[in-house]
């Protein structure tokens, strides 16, 4: 990697360093939503960068409520305008420099939504999560179903439910049987749970009838983010079959508001784990198509200190995003530029990288301790999840920021 | 019922009487999609009338590639707007009789698909199918699940692959798992069904952590459409356990592209199935929430006579619009203007009322005869399928046309 360094002050420790100038859409306090970049503490206004000349791309397409437009240019225009940032930022006689007010502090600005997303699309795509699932609720001989070594699994969700990190999440209420009982009972769940999971943008548009192969799979992925998929385990437990999770899934979903790009994902790619049964001819993929992100989810208890609950990684998923995406297209599924593909939950081999209270409190069997002496089994009201990921490689920092949600009590009519 | 005649030439088997209106989108050869309205064989133009001072909506909201602006309109709008038509279409001395080129022929126009839908959930609410499906495919003694009349069952779909009538559709690839084999092969589906639904369409927004009550739910209902929730058996089989239909479904689905409003169905409404089994306070709805709309599909082969292989009706329908709605936001999910809710296969008690190929059929062991002689078990390529469905009660008929689709050949790559 070639060393770059910016006349921008920047930590060392930030996930936004000059190697990753992710995307994402912010406002100012009365102001409408732009396109920006995060450098160090720093937005970049690209909309004021195109005003003065120092982009070549119109600043139309940075005075926008989504990226959606921007990413629909097409890589080609939004790599180089990556590139152009990068340039400015380090550049000695940058006309950036001398424009300190395109640079506006995070702390003053809003984060919204990336993207509008049209479909979202959840995948289930961790062995270590799998195999938990059906050693607690099916059989330990047999936790693997017999498809999942064959199909990167996935099924829809709910896009409207999406919002970005910082939207508050109300406790669902809904159908939930009792223990024992044959009858279901109308109630908050107490079962709230969180998914650690990561989703990928779509940057490409196919057309119905159309297939994407793994080799071209990347081409179609603009880039990456943090994704909370809130859970509500009873609920899921009494409505998922035979069609699958609804309304314990469709109340709310977490996303990180940086979007990294492909691009600087690039030095972090590693190989996945081997997939000792045999995939068909569509689902191979050469090639190293993991990526080693360090992941962790901390939960802090209303007024007390954050514990860290789970250290997992990006690089522990079976079935990697090129896989994903060709089983996706393979029946001709139109996919589109701002749908949301999530991995799902990302559990690594040992039990402190479980994604998910579910497999981190063993079913409420293990429950976990907080700083304040309580303890969890699942997540109460007033908790607030804060998830983060980075990739870090020979003194390189790519990072996704945060996705913190609080979890607030049922909403009583 | 006000019996209402226009001057215009109406057939009387025309699903699109002066009591029916609904609305679509249209383009003419070249030109622009604007919003219509179908009356008999004729298409209004919306944005004609505005644009000479016969509605009191602003003309760009009916140049228009979606209903949904119109729609957020809200239904003090779009109420009075298919009133004024209605009125314009019947006074002898209305000034749209005297501007006969805003009345354009059907014949002349394309449809397209009448609104941008943002997300797709199907239920599974005939408890006909629900029984036909357990009794084939689990055990006819326990043929509905536990949770069956508990949940208006349902799931969230692709939106992205719903397609307008007419667009066709090509029979998928995917993983099917031979008889008796244990890994699956890659093939083209060979158990292509239809399943004979109807949607309907949102008309209202909510916000994240809004409830939509029982009470409220047709406030939040613009119109119904036929819906086709296309499925390849075959796929589904191998993949939905254990979170539901993915491939299987996501290929296409077809919609009628005429919307008929909840007003022109308000003569026809019925009471619905008793739900024998008490439900949640929640989900309690008092009056007549089923609609009596008799329905249709037929299979025509490749250059042969169409067959009408079922006739159902959608007052069979065991859960009720009302009902899905206030399951759909119990949990707080947010629903938008232009989001699509698919009723499930609709079929009826008797045998030649089944609402999909798997029924009709019985997976595969009574084949249907054709018109031309060759038999169906599935949907074969080159097969149209087409369902209509109207409502017809004291003379007066509100229809919905047609949704009719061909299945083309597997695309070989």
């Amino acid at each position: 990697m070639i060393e770059m360094k910016s006349w921008l002050p920047i930590a060392a420790e930030s996930d936004f360093s000059i190697y990753n100038l992710p995307f994402g859409i912010y406002s100012q306090k009365g102001g409408k939503k732009h396109v920006g970049i995060a450098i160090g503490d720093k937005v970049v206004n690209l909309f004021g960068l195109s005003e003065n000349q120092m982009l070549d791309v119109a600043s139309a397409f940075f005075a926008q409520d989504y990226l959606n437009d921007f990413i629909r240019l097409g890589k080609n225009v939004t790599r180089k305008v990556r590139l152009d940032v990068q340039r400015l930022l380090c550049e000695e006689d940058s006309p950036l420099r001398a424009s300190p007010e395109l640079l506006i502090d995070q702390s003053e600005v809003q984060m919204h939504l990336p993207v509008r997303i049209g479909d979202y699309t959840d995948f289930y795509s961790s062995i270590e999560h799998a195999t938990n699932v059906g050693v607690m609720f099916r059989d330990p001989e047999h936790a693997l179903l017999p498809n999942w070594k064959h199909i990167p699994v996935g099924y829809h969700g709910r896009a409207s439910s999406i919002v970005v990190s910082g939207v508050p999440i109300h406790r669902p209420m809904g159908q939930v049987l009792p223990k024992d009982a044959t009858e279901p009972v109308f109630a908050a769940s107490s079962r709230v749970d969180f998914e650690l999971e990561m989703g990928y943008i779509i940057g490409k548009d196919t057309s119905l009838g159309d297939r994407v192969s793994t080799a071209e799979a990347e081409e179609y992925i603009f880039g990456k983010v943090l994704f909370n998929d809130w859970s509500a385990r009873d609920i899921q437990k009494w409505e998922y079959v035979p069609l699958g999770p609804f309304l314990a899934k469709n109340f709310g979903s977490s996303v990180s508001p940086w979007v990294v790009t492909m691009e600087a994902l690039e030095p972090f790619r590693v190989a996945g784990p081997k997939q000792e049964t045999k995939v068909l001819p569509y689902l191979e993929a050469t090639g190293d198509r993991n990526f080693d992100i360090q992941l962790e989810v901390a939960i802090s208890p209303e007024g007390s200190e954050e514990q860290v609950v789970s250290r997992s990684n990006f690089k522990h998923m079976y079935w990697n995003m090129a896989q994903q995406l060709a089983h996706h297209t393979v029946n001709g599924c139109d996919v589109h530029v701002g749908d949301m593909m999530a991995s799902g939950t990302i559990s690594g081999p040992t039990p402190d990288a479980y994604g998910s209270m579910l497999e981190l409190a063993w079913a409420g069997t293990k429950p976990l301790e907080m700083r304040d002496g309580t303890v969890r089994r699942f997540i109460e009201d007033g908790d607030t999840v804060t998830m983060r990921g980075y990739a870090d490689k020979d003194g390189v920092r790519v990072g996704f920021g945060e996705v913190s949600a609080q979890v607030l009590p049922a909403k009583v009519y």
